[in-house]
C-alpha cells in the first residue's frame, strides 16, 4: 500500500526473479481477490501498482491486472485462474473444497455471483446512466440467491465453519456494496432483507486477509467519483 | 443418437438415479465438450437430447445444454465446470496436466480461445451479416496464437503426447472449422498457414471419443443453414 501505480514514463522495477510479482492496482476488485489469496495463505510476494488510465510502455505487453509473475517468470492474469492455480501451487489453508461437487456447485455460483454484480459495477464505473440497461438479473435478485444458498449451508461462511475460495471471490465487491448509495437511496441494500448475507459480511471483516486489504465505503466513494470525472486518482491513499 | 431431441410437450423422461445424466443436444459444441470427456474416461451415462428451440416445459427450470445430472440428483451447468468436475471426481485418464503453472495456462489459451472463435460461431448462427462487425481479434490471429503454442510443445497434441483437457474442449469449434465456408471463400481457413494445427486436426480425426461424437462438415453446414433460416433441424441425423 506504500508505493504509487507506476504511469506512462515510469522505469520497469527491477526484476523479482525467484520471488512471485503481482502486478496489481489498488482499487480493482479482480486484484484484490488475488491480494487476499496470497495473504490467507501467507505467501511473500512483491506488488507492483499500475495505473490503468495511463499504462506504462514497459507494461503493455501484459496490459491488465490482476497479472501474476512466477518464479520462473510465467505470467499468469484472470483473477480466478490466478486463485485456482494459488490453491493448488501452495495447499496450505486450501480454499477450495476437497469434493468435486461442493467446488464445482461454488464455480457456478460464482458464475453467477460475475454475471450480476460485475457488470453492474461496471455499469458504474462507465457512466452516469441509472440502471435502465440493467442484465436480466437485478441485483436483489442476485442477492437473494447467496442469501438462501447461506441460510442452506451449514456454518456462517459459503466455505463453511470458516471462509472458502467462494468467500474470498465475492468479497471484493461485497466490500463495496454501499457504492450502490450513489444511484440514490433505492438502490441501497435492503439490508433487513439480506440477515444473513449482513452477518456473514459482518464476520468476514473480523478476517485478518480481508483486513489487510479493506478500504472504507468512503474512499471507494471517492474512486469511483473521481474515475467517473475521467481522471481516476488510484494514489488518493497514500495522501491520507 | 438414437433418440430424437424433445420438445415442448414431450414427457420428462423417467429418473436415471443413480446413473449420470446428460442434457444435451446434438448441435451444441459445448455440450460436445461433455460428451467427450465422459467417452474418454468411458465413463456410463444416459442421453437426453433437449430441443433449445422449443424447451420442454419439465426441463425450464435447468434451461440450458450441457447439463449434468449426478447420481445424487444434483445438476451442474457450464461445460468447462462439467469438465472440471468429471476430471476430478473420476481420476482414470486424467485430461488436466498436474503441473498446476501448465493447468493455469491451458485455462488462460482457452479463455482467449473462447472470446475468439465461440463469438463468431454465435455471429454465425445468429444472423446472415458478414465480418464486419468481427471481435477484436479475427479467427486467423486467434489461430496463428495456437499454432505457434503446438509449435513450442512437445508431442502432436496440446496436451503433448496425447490429447488433454485443452485439446478435447476447443475440439467441437475445430470439427466445425468448414462452416466458415459459408460466409464466402475470403473466410474459408488458410490451410497452408496452420501446417501444425492441420496436422493436430489429422491426429484428432483418430481418436475414438472424437469419432464417436463426430459429425462431418456437411451436416453441420446443414444444420447452420437450417438454424439460421428459424427452424433448427436438430434431428436431421436421424432421417438420413
Amino acid at each position: 500500500m506504500s508505493s504509487r501505480h507506476l504511469a506512462k514514463g515510469s522505469r520497469a522495477p527491477p526484476s523479482a526473479k525467484g520471488k512471485l510479482r503481482l502486478y496489481s492496482n489498488r482499487f480493482c476488485p479482480c486484484a484484490q481477490r488475488v491480494h487476499l489469496v496470497l495473504d490467507i495463505k501467507k505467501i511473500s510476494y512483491d506488488v507492483v501498482y499500475i495505473n490503468l488510465s495511463s499504462i506504462p510502455d514497459w507494461f503493455s505487453s501484459i496490459g491488465k491486472v490482476p497479472a501474476l509473475e512466477t518464479e520462473t517468470g510465467d505470467i499468469l492474469t484472470e483473477s480466478l485462474i490466478i486463485a485456482d492455480y494459488l490453491d493448488e501451487k501452495y495447499p496450505q489453508h486450501k480454499l477450495h473444497s476437497n469434493d468435486p461437487l461442493q467446488k464445482a456447485k461454488d464455480r457456478l455460483l460464482l458464475e453467477r455471483f460475475n454475471k450480476v454484480i460485475h457488470t453492474m459495477y461496471k455499469v458504474l464505473l462507465t457512466s452516469a446512466r441509472s440502471f435502465t440497461d440493467e442484465p436480466e438479473e437485478t441485483i436483489s435478485e442476485g442477492l437473494e440467491m447467496f442469501e438462501n444458498e447461506l441460510n442452506n449451508r451449514s456454518g456462517s461462511y459459503f466455505g463453511g465453519s470458516k471462509p472458502g475460495m467462494l468467500d474470498y471471490m465475492i468479497w471484493p465487491w461485497c466490500e463495496r456494496a454501499d457504492i450502490l448509495k450513489l444511484f440514490g437511496n433505492q438502490y441501497a441494500l435492503k439490508k433487513d432483507e439480506f440477515k444473513k448475507l449482513m452477518e456473514w459480511r459482518g464476520f468476514m471483516l473480523l478476517d485478518e486477509a480481508v483486513q489487510n486489504n479493506f478500504l472504507d465505503a468512503d474512499t471507494h466513494i471517492r474512486y469511483v467519483q473521481s474515475y467517473r470525472c475521467g481522471i481516476p486518482d488510484y494514489d488518493q491513499i497514500l495522501a491520507h
